[in-house]
């Protein structure tokens, strides 16, 4: 991709009102735009980032045996009456419901639970039809009273859920297991460090749940970690307090601010019996489906990884969810030497299948490309100019001048060598 | 991916109130469900031919050098206001409007000229920032009178809409024809023959648009063609009448009902005017910019292509929309040597990277197999039982027994063969 075709460039001045780390240098990179509190545009940028991330999922969603579809986000009221949630003072909170000119009641999807049992009620009949594992990446609308801190808490995103039917409890709590190994797989790609903690189920259920915390000093939860072993808790759960023992290793608990990226639910039959959706087992006595929701907030998700990976210069993108690979700084492109030399490396980084954003622009200065380098925080920066070309700098050899985003060593390195590098 | 473990099965049964052809199929074929009136859950093999669909346009958007990205579908009332859009009568007749419990007017995209240009306006300073091409697929919501045919008609459906702006009227036009033929290459990938003709622009413009048409029996629209050439004509814009000679050719004028499944729009510079949207010239001179959008229903060409591509058995779906490229058939799996054999043959098409369904159920007949395989749709049914296998038929060696979706022909070929034949 070429800098001088993509759209927006990046921007110098802070945006008014931008209260966090993620919101500044999202919305100053060119990655998203705030179309009102709590609702974002994802850019060009932004989108390949979501991309990246969705794929992540989807590919160890699917060693799970998940099927991947797309449910509507416009619901009938008559769904939601089925468990009572419609009319749950908690959920009226949050969800958007209103009425259409013809009279309907409708509300908009801030998940699926309803939505996914009253398909399962048309289409399981026996046994045989389960277990069902289906998720999709969908929009989610919640009406939160404070949209804040970015992307982190808004009124429009984008979320992974995943919903489970099974015959039984064990069946159930064998694939809630293999989520969660699935979910520490994704974070690990990602190279976020989640921690596992019991939670409470909200307005969803009142069986066993978890949560994904990745410790932020941004952070809305509070959770409780040990400081010499991956133990965790929720302190609205947790038997053990700040200062105390590690009940797992004896290490230090200490209380620090987390981001949920991710819940698990186990919701048991509840579900099902309040809609009527049961199979014929073996006997072909009914039975009541045993069910289970998983959710993983993406746009969330692009905001966690900018609080977690940057410095004062801008992002630094995790290799797997980087929107680009290499940036391709070149310098003095004014010279038809040096910018003939920078468009062979374009291609042929492109001809190669790497995924190169290449700032083609010309008189914008060095300092100031330099700078959108580190905003924009795309893991490696390749430079071409008069000093890494041969024939300008009298070298024996055409150069190139790399350097990692997040550290300072400089290399030359022939384009050759760069390439083997990336195939690493 | 085994048939054994997909969601839903095929159903018997044609679904009450099912008026059209590709309503019948795809809910029989499992591939979509029916959550309200024009409200559709595109269950796996629906989301898969819609994935398709997708990646096809977005090949050819990207290489007229549009950018993907993804808008909000929630939308404040004061940016609709700005164009007079939120209180055009009929606009309100089809848009979802409402307050949420704070008091604040929104409403639900059915279509992102104003977001875009919203956007535009906080990026765009001067020509040296245009031209820009954006697109995303998203969610549409229009409340149809009549929500109706299938999949072809729906209040909440599924869209690629792409937007552009200009320095100038030559830019746009000539970036109009660029999409133009962009369109006619993605309606061609997928088979379809779709006649352009010059249309009214209804609530988006007053400009130029034309729309890309399919000839179908179920289309909702009325066109002229040329029954000789590709002339063809919308009846409210055209000079020709049935009957007629066409004025290309002196072919035949015929009138046809047909679909649309594209329609794009020049709006020149009235949306900038209205929203004060303008860039700097050359000259330093305030001027509008010129703005064109272009959609293509993506959930209602599936619709299309199943009024298209059947017969009276089920789908035929063109390869490069077909949910999987192999339906594998094992009859007799109950005898250990057949079931080796298929589970062979599906282990071998998978490490190929073929798109295999395999349809592994045991206890079901070949006839029903076979039913499934030809409502489903798939382009080529390959076929292990015991006539197929060596040492079960007394054959000197494995066969496979291959047949095309649309044709009787049934052959008898090795894997490798098969493997070869795919590879074409």
């Amino acid at each position: 991709m070429r800098y001088s075709q993509t759209f927006p460039k990046t921007i110098k001045q802070v945006p008014a009102g931008a209260d966090s780390i993620n919101h500044q240098l999202l919305v100053r990179g060119g990655y998203m735009d705030q179309l009102m509190a709590g609702s974002w545009t994802l850019l060009p940028l932004g989108w390949r980032v979501v991309s990246k991330i969705n794929d992540i999922i989807r590919e160890e969603l699917n060693v799970t045996g998940a099927l991947e579809m797309l449910m509507p986000l416009l619901h009938p009221r008559d769904i939601w009456d089925q468990t009572g949630r419609w009319s749950d003072p908690d959920v009226k909170e949050i969800m958007y419901q209103f009425k259409d000119i013809r009279g309907k009641e409708l509300g908009l999807s801030f998940t699926h639970e309803e939505i996914v049992m009253n398909l399962l009620g048309k289409y399981i009949h026996s046994y045989k039809d389960l277990p069902v594992k289906i998720y999709h990446f969908s929009t989610k609308f919640r009406n939160e009273p404070r949209a804040k801190s970015g992307i982190l808490r808004g009124r429009e995103f984008l979320m992974k859920d995943l919903y489970s039917a099974h015959v039984s409890k064990e069946d159930l709590q064998q694939y809630f297991q293999q989520v969660k190994e699935a979910y520490l797989r994704i974070f690990k790609k990602m190279e976020l460090e989640a921690r596992v903690v019991d939670a409470s189920g909200g307005i969803f259920t009142d069986s066993f749940t978890q949560e994904f915390q990745v410790v932020s000093p941004v952070g809305e939860d509070n959770i409780l970690i040990c400081e010499s072993c991956d133990f965790a808790a929720n302190i609205e759960v947790s038997q053990v307090k700040e200062g105390e023992k590690c009940p797992r290793c004896k290490g230090e608990i200490k209380m620090v601010n987390s981001i949920e990226a991710g819940h698990i639910f186990t919701l048991g039959t509840k579900y099902a019996k309040n809609m009527g959706v049961f199979f014929l087992d073996e006997q072909n006595k009914k039975q009541d489906l045993w069910f289970g929701s998983y959710g993983i907030g993406v746009s969330r998700l692009v905001g966690v990884l900018v609080e977690i990976f940057h410095d004062d210069k801008g992002i630094i993108w995790p290799e797997s969810v980087a929107p680009y690979i290499i940036h391709l700084v070149g310098l003095g492109l004014e010279e038809q030497g040096v910018k003939n030399k920078a468009e062979e490396v374009y291609q042929k980084l492109q001809d190669k299948g790497v995924e190169v954003l290449y700032d083609d622009r010309i008189g914008v200065s060095a300092g100031e490309k330099f700078a959108d380098a580190d905003l924009i925080g795309i893991p490696l920066r390749v430079v071409v100019s008069r000093k890494t070309h041969s024939a300008s700098s009298g070298q024996a050899e055409d150069k190139l001048e790399i350097k990692r985003r997040g550290e300072e060593k400089v290399e030359l390195v022939t384009l050759e060598e760069l390439l083997k590098e990336i195939e690493k």
